[in-house]
């Protein structure tokens, strides 16, 4: 399978939408930049959307789920079954992005691209690219070839977006904040014991354990680490690797991505050194509480809209983040102009 | 009329539902805290509610106006008739607090306080305490009998919110940054050329101008400030004080307040120094571009939960965090537990 696709060309920003919502916003009923963030999301969405008056009422969460052989050397809080017990309950509606999901009316999918699950799972679909990755500390995490099944999982997944606003994609699987970390430490050149975080609740003698054993796996690979879609494949993660497609495909398809937590936007780094044209397409939804965000974001020239400290993971900050936007967009499309209303401008 | 009712008890949060609710979020899927600020926020409003589920569905947003004499000074960007202009641009639909209410399917109403408007307006409730304050460099902000009237105006507004979850305190009145700036200095013991900025567009000349305004006014009552209603009533306005006599009345209604911004943040500080039982009843929704309400929020220990750098007020800010703070009571009612999903706890 191919992967030139990654590489193929993004959709380009509407400049000419953009301008007409940024002129738009100075004729609102409102001191000029006085609704802060919410202003330049609005104008953000135009571009991308190529509408002066933008919309993210249609919201697709993909959910992509997949084990992690690092998980044998003791990186996570939680046991590895947990991510096959998480996939039956986003399933049953049980989940934090499961209430998210309805309380949004957004299309919820979830995908398994490579958990130990040994049989399907009603709800769920299956594009696997095998029983988990191997243990990257030992050999690469995954093979070429599985890195272009779940490369293609994520394509896949944009695919079904027909008549969508707004692409969420989100994560599940235990040990993956270890492989966000390794990713992040191989492509921002970063010390693991700097960036290395709890995840889901280490404490300081785990976090400093799990650093070690990304130190050995970047050092087992160092090699082999020539670009990010080898650093994805030795290091990376059946459902971090879905992430990446999504993200390149959305912007090949026009189609605006907002990014949740740490290990998505250690996909979106990934994404966005393969293609650099993928960056206008994502806005970044939160700030999370994993130490290694920070830095993500900082290398993406990212400023995401909140801040709750939240850590969960399965696109739960970025569908926190979707009522923001919305708003956003309903200040944008139906304030009144000064004109409209009768109301002075400023003195000057 | 007396002001005795200010200082009269505030309702006790219920410690038995706010731990049943934080007992309740340690069993939900997923690693305990993980959700931020969006647990704590459930729990909080456990507590005010008084049972283990809260809800934020019935919002009333009652938004209340007045003009200031100090406007004569040159301390605003915008000319003083737009007081009244966006009295009519909320009553008929077009202000950005109207966008937002009908978002969130809030209840709205506006206060005309005591602004210029020399007729009633459709749409717009009048419990006027005079016709607009008197320039509080050459005099007090308002007679005590004024004083009295608008922290009525504000005590009504929260008597009419029967049934409602949450209650929104919202303002409009050209200059009255300026008033607040004055009533934080003199709380805060602060100068003014440390936090004034520029309200709705001042250049850097511009606040230099109103910072010296407002020290002029400190200077003059400087002696009369001795409490907390004194200040008010010396350097307030009449939509500033309506937000002190709601905030107070909410705490003894037991109806849980969100505070917007930076003017409200002031009226809230009033409010907790005339009655310290008031601030658990206190949640604020967003830190605020205007560079006095990060000592105010600090001085109320309060950890805001937006920082989109809006700086409009109306209760905008506080409208978008409502989203927030029912997506933190659906996933809190919601999810399921660990025994209900069958999803094993962590290793510990």
């Amino acid at each position: 399978m191919s992967l030139d696709w990654v590489q193929a060309p993004a959709a380009a920003v509407d400049e000419e939408a953009q301008a007409a919502a940024l002129a738009r916003q100075g004729q609102l009923t409102k001191p000029p930049g006085s609704l802060g963030r919410l202003e330049s999301l609005a104008v953000q969405l135009a571009g991308l959307q190529g509408v002066e008056r933008p919309t993210v009422e249609r919201v697709q969460i993909s959910l992509f789920a997949g084990d992690h052989g690092v998980a044998e050397e003791g990186v996570s809080a939680f046991p590895q079954a947990v991510t096959i017990q998480m996939l039956q309950n986003f399933a049953s509606g049980g989940a934090a992005i499961s209430v998210l999901a309805r309380q949004l009316n957004a299309k919820l999918e979830v995908v398994d691209c490579g958990t130990l699950a040994e049989a399907p799972i009603d709800g769920v679909i299956r594009q696997a690219a095998g029983a988990g990755t191997a243990n990257f500390c030992k050999q690469p995490a995954m093979t070429a070839a599985q890195l272009a099944t779940a490369l293609a999982a994520g394509r896949d997944a944009v695919a079904r977006a027909e008549g969508v606003a707004l692409f969420i994609g989100g994560e599940m699987g235990i040990a993956n904040t270890t492989a966000a970390t390794a990713l992040a430490c191989a492509l921002l050149n970063a010390a693991p014991s700097e960036i290395t975080g709890p995840g889901t609740g280490l404490d300081q003698a785990g976090v400093a354990h799990k650093a070690a054993v990304i130190e050995r796996a970047l050092a087992l690979h160092e090699a082999a680490l020539g670009t990010p879609l080898a650093v994805l494949q030795h290091l990376g993660g059946f459902e971090i690797a879905a992430l990446v497609g999504a993200f390149v495909h959305a912007a090949q398809r026009r189609l605006p991505v907002l990014v949740d937590g740490f290990i998505t936007t250690a996909a979106a780094l990934v994404a966005v050194r393969a293609n650099p044209a993928v960056r206008p397409w994502l806005l970044f939804a939160h700030q999370s509480a994993e130490p290694g965000h920070r830095a993500l974001l900082k290398a993406l020239e990212a400023e995401p809209v909140l801040g709750l400290e939240m850590r969960l993971g399965e696109a739960s900050g970025a569908a926190t983040a979707v009522p923001v936007l919305r708003l956003a967009c309903a200040l944008h499309n139906e304030m009144a102009t000064f004109a409209e209303a009768g109301v002075a401008e400023r003195n000057d």
